[in-house]
């Protein structure tokens, strides 16, 4: 699967170019130069970016999110950031880090709407592992609303040692899961933290969740004992960000 | 658009059998009788309910989600209640009414999650319209993950008129909007309440935001400037069960 090279769709192609990714050119559908399209093309124009009138058929060919709106950018392949880098970013606005880790997300629109609330929320970064989970792709990219384009990721080999190293940073690691001991909204979360969220069956693995300083859970008032994967991290994250705004 | 009459995948119909929805036969894939089919042919004896073996190129063919896992229930349309059945839940459980109102959500995976949500927070209702919006297709069942058989779902022909219903019985409506004037979390959101979420692109129509007690917003700290409607719809709806928890 070729896990970079496209944005897809109207609002993704915009933010690609305001968060000033690298495109080498913009494919437009011909006939459907209007509206955003029209915005998209002005952009590319002040930002000296090529952009190429093509048939709508190769685009519908070329797009793996089926839904590109008349609108692809070819851009070089999204350029994973360091956990450094991240840290880096929390010291330079002066905050505690604010950290989201993906253990082994498989669905691109639960990961593309995770980064989207993350971006939201002000997190520093997104940890994601190099293996067994879903990359930066079209969908993903998509399903962020371009949030990809404004926030750090970084793709890291071993998560269980990227733990370590931001515990040893005076980080404190919070796991999302049901078998937590306390309800997530009882745990004072403005330190510095990072947040584990587990994949959508299967939750946070074993080794991952011994790793974990605190297990929080989600309290669950219905039958349905489980919740959407991106709602579940987008809930968390907000609490993070109302406990942090009451400071 | 068939909108009811199937079930897929393993989750919904199991909650389907468990939530005592009227089953008038569960089809299940030719050499698919292991693991949790095996469960669901089991609880489907229990309650006396017919299972019918096909091959599986016959429930690709039915399916609408593609992603049947082996086995389509063939279910009598979903009856929708009423607002005053959603009071009811209310009132049977002596708690304040908590219901979540939804504004032409169009996404069908959205409607799912939202519903979904709604269940595991232990909100008494949903109340959809009839036009112009997504109803229950197999798609949102399936991202209910079968939340929609444990939930009342009330289908109105006129959402500001079903509003000034509940306000005349002392229910508050606080609608989710970007222009809203507070931050979710700042209201006092443990009394009788019904929340009004919009559309992805649009909001909630300029008629329906007039008729709103509140507008309240969810803080934005980063550039993309929103979120997914079922992760907007989601936050609040955990805020709620934060707040009256607490109480």
């Amino acid at each position: 699967m070729r896990e970079e090279g496209y944005v897809e769709g109207r609002n993704p192609v915009m933010e690609a170019i305001k968060g000033g990714r690298e495109i080498d050119k913009i494919l437009i559908a011909k006939g459907s130069e209007q509206g955003s399209i029209q915005k998209i093309i002005g952009m590319a124009k002040d930002k000296k970016i090529v952009t190429q009138y093509v048939e709508k058929a190769k685009l519908d060919a070329m797009s793996e999110t089926k839904a590109h709106q008349g609108v692809i950018a070819l851009v070089t392949p999204y350029s994973y950031k360091s956990v450094d880098d991240i840290i880096k970013v929390a010291e330079d606005r002066d905050e505690d880090p604010f950290i989201i880790i993906l253990d082994e997300i498989e669905d691109p629109h639960n990961l593309g709407a995770i980064i989207r609330t993350a971006e939201c929320v002000g997190a520093h970064g997104v940890i994601i592992p190099k293996r067994r989970a879903v990359g930066l792709t079209p969908v993903v990219i998509k399903a962020s609303a371009g949030a990809v384009e404004h926030i750090n990721i970084a793709k890291v080999s071993n998560i269980a040692s990227t733990i370590e190293e931001l515990k040893e940073k005076g980080i404190w690691i919070y796991g999302a899961d049901m078998g937590g001991e306390q309800d997530y909204f009882k745990r004072d979360l403005t330190g510095p933290i990072a947040i584990v969220v587990g994949s959508e069956g299967k939750g946070i693995g074993r080794l991952i969740k011994e790793k974990c300083d605190f297990l929080v859970k989600i309290p669950m008032a219905g039958k349905v004992a489980s919740l959407n994967a991106s709602v579940a991290a987008s809930v968390i994250m907000y609490e993070v960000l109302r406990q942090r705004g009451l400071k």
